[in-house]
């Protein structure tokens, strides 16, 4: 149960947004920013970092939200997300996107575990500045997403079926805060 | 040396902010929205939350940048804001704050960290729902550019005098981005 009042009928974050919709909006505008272009990396990239992160931060509703947004970019391989999660270093991913996972991985941690070696690799394998900075934010970002959900004890659905509903509404819809404000088809 | 080659003679988090605009806004837009009310928690409650939480990751720059903001709030009371630092629980501030801070060092650690008893124990305090939920937020938007700022490696000014006109400058003008994107004068 919620630690403040919320609609309980709003699923994860869409539930905290709706309760503070001051503060959803740039929260949403810097999710749509930064998880919504190609420019550099791909969606299906950016989605990963978010998802990884999620998971070593243990934070189930993130780290399912956002591994189902991958699985949709990907064409539906699941494997392929749960790979990332479980060991990245060993996923069909490129040799770029897992130098960038190191990175957001020492992010998690802490800003100061970022090293130069961790940068100079990244670089190695073709990684831009832009690129560097994305993953840097990303991981960064999702490090107070978790933090808010799981800080409130936000409503995490058990089913998870509703997990790829929600995830289509955003691949088609994005990150526009219209729709986290009310409940959605199917409580999703 | 950042990691990425931004502009060296903008500290801190002002390096990334111009670095990439469009992530910029809603970051700035964020911190405005929940640092500059005083909508149940005071400006100053707001930033000795978020300085400590920037003591706890240890994250000098955004630790002094939002310190010094709290000591203009506070007229000039550095001491109380190194008290609270150090060891809030002797700090001369409310019991509620008190409350609020220990969630907020929960939150620092993980989501998953905050107990019920640490929400009854702030709710005991007077603590609102909504103090509640800025309290979390704060928290974790500060594990946010904490780690934004030294996973990037951003400058960290040496000259703690330049401390002081920054936050003279964001008590008088906000956080609204167009300050970030130049250098000050002084190189402040």
């Amino acid at each position: 149960m919620p630690y403040i009042n919320v609609n309980e009928n709003l699923p994860g974050i869409r539930a905290l947004l709706a309760f503070s919709p001051e503060t959803a909006e740039p929260i949403g505008a810097l999710a749509e920013i930064l998880l919504r272009t190609s420019d550099g990396l791909s969606m299906a990239d950016r989605e990963l970092i978010a998802t990884y992160v999620s998971h070593l931060n243990d934070c189930f509703y993130c780290n399912h939200s956002h591994g189902e947004i991958a699985v949709c970019y990907l064409n539906g391989d699941r494997d392929l997300v749960n790979g990332v999660r479980h060991n990245y270093s060993e996923a069909a991913v490129s040799e770029k996107l897992k130098s960038l996972l190191q990175i957001a991985s020492k992010v998690q941690q802490s800003g100061k575990a970022v090293s130069p070696e961790d940068i100079e690799n990244a670089r190695q394998q073709g990684a831009t500045d832009r690129d560097i900075h994305d993953t840097v934010l990303i991981a960064a970002a999702f490090c107070m997403m978790n933090r808010y959900v799981d800080g409130l004890d936000a409503v995490t659905p058990k089913d998870m079926s509703s997990y790829p509903l929600r995830a289509k509404q955003i691949v088609e819809k994005g990150y526009g805060n219209h729709i986290f404000l009310q409940p959605q088809p199917n409580n999703a």
